[in-house]
């Protein structure tokens, strides 16, 4: 584990990414030494950064670091958070203030292999995601509704979440694919939920092999008559969604030949 | 500063409370060694802890760590954080958890006294508090909206914060009181913002002078016809708003009153 580029696992009670969960994190999946699209994950950081005014490390340093960890940890789940740095004093980010990065390992997950073969179950969440347009899509530090949701829906593989107007989000952990008459439909993120790797990666294989993909509003009864539905993380990849309350799907052919698409895909 | 009890200003990188903001906090004032109102800051941070399902340190335990920090900090801002503890894997709750409680202390701001006697200008931020009522009036530690919102108005005294659909809610870090005709109206806080022990004091107080207080929807028109205007916080006490806009007010008599009459109750 990483902090600022040094060996460690602590942080400063004052950063500001506890105080106020205010920085953001990506999490990336790392197989046999090779860090699956690091350079994606990496623009996505950047992004997140920009749209909240904290600095980002630059794309070197930060590649060095993580290629310093490869050969401890050759497989893994890798997680970078970058913070706005220590508080000075109240909410208003002081202008000098240094980002804090930290890279931390965790095993990879051991979901059975069933979940990418036979689907996975979803459950609808209570929880309604609040609309806030100045953080949506932004993979932030503060994610209380997540905890909310997921401990609401422990019993299944995930819970999916709508917000405040009754639209399909996402899910707690992953993004939300529609197959419908063979495009592709997937929820519009201008208002709230977090605008994943796996997803861009998606729609962008997607569009390589002449699939149509309406990124828009999204209903529940749309989702549940649907060809197929399907999770996308940059962890497991990608799910086929095999029931959702009353309503279950056995076909997951365009789910599977994307999942393989995908996998095959050039890392970078 | 204290982490659970023992000397230090580190946690771990997999504290929840960085990775997700799953926690809660409070700010109190201390004064010659005396914490003003701990048992009201203690109530609700045992309320915040509740919602949220974190195990709330007890409050013998906490006045005790508290008693300690006053022979070295007799003068200060106290801040109290809980949260859900470190991270096992994902956003669900594990049922074990163990909350980490830290006390950090800051000095007491030297905030000029005319910000109390002749009032502080108030802005209006651009940024509109989305409505979670889940979360809603906890003090917890996702809050990137006070972030930007502390950000947009730097140059005031404080910054004022409506929702989605125009309602007055708050100070970036202040609860918000209008008089109206002899009475007291503050928004009600079902659908987002912080409830503050300043908001509660004022209250109280107010009850007790025979005043009125209503706790409702209040629109920007509203405040802007107001007799007076004031903010309420445990580190400032309460402040005047002299200037919102185009709109000046030199007329204090009710907060100056209220001001006075809390500076003059008992600590407790």
């Amino acid at each position: 584990m990483l902090v600022n580029g040094k060996a460690g696992n602590l942080i400063s009670i004052r950063d500001r990414g506890l105080l106020y969960g205010d920085g953001v994190f990506r999490t990336l999946r790392v197989e046999q030494g090779r860090p699956l699209h690091w350079p994606l994950h990496y623009q996505k950081i950047q992004h997140d950064c920009n749209a909240l005014g904290i600095e980002c490390p630059d794309y070197a340093r930060l590649s060095d670091e993580l290629g310093g960890l490869l050969a401890d940890y050759p497989d893994g789940v890798f997680k970078l958070i970058v913070t706005r740095g220590q508080a000075t004093r109240g909410y208003a980010p002081a202008s000098d203030a240094a980002a804090t990065h930290i890279w931390d390992v965790a095993p990879l997950p051991d979901y059975p292999e069933s979940r990418a073969l036979l689907g996975v179950t979803l459950r609808l969440c209570e929880l309604r995601l609040a609309h806030q347009p100045r953080l949506a899509g932004i993979k932030h530090l503060n994610r209380l509704e997540n905890v909310l949701a997921a401990a609401e829906c422990a019993g299944a593989d995930e819970g999916l979440l709508l917000d405040a107007d009754e639209n399909v989000i996402e899910g707690t952990r992953s993004n939300v694919f529609l197959v419908l008459g063979g495009r592709l439909a997937t929820p519009d993120l201008a208002r709230c939920g977090v605008a994943g790797v796996a997803r861009d990666r998606v729609m962008a294989y997607a569009g390589k092999i002449g699939m149509a993909v309406e990124v828009r509003a999204v209903k529940l009864d749309e989702l549940r008559a649907a060809d197929e539905v399907f999770l996308s993380n940059s962890v497991f990849g990608l799910w086929p969604v095999s029931r959702f309350g009353q309503r279950q799907w056995t076909d997951f052919d365009y789910a599977l030949r994307i999942r393989a698409g995908l996998a095959g895909e050039t890392n970078g």
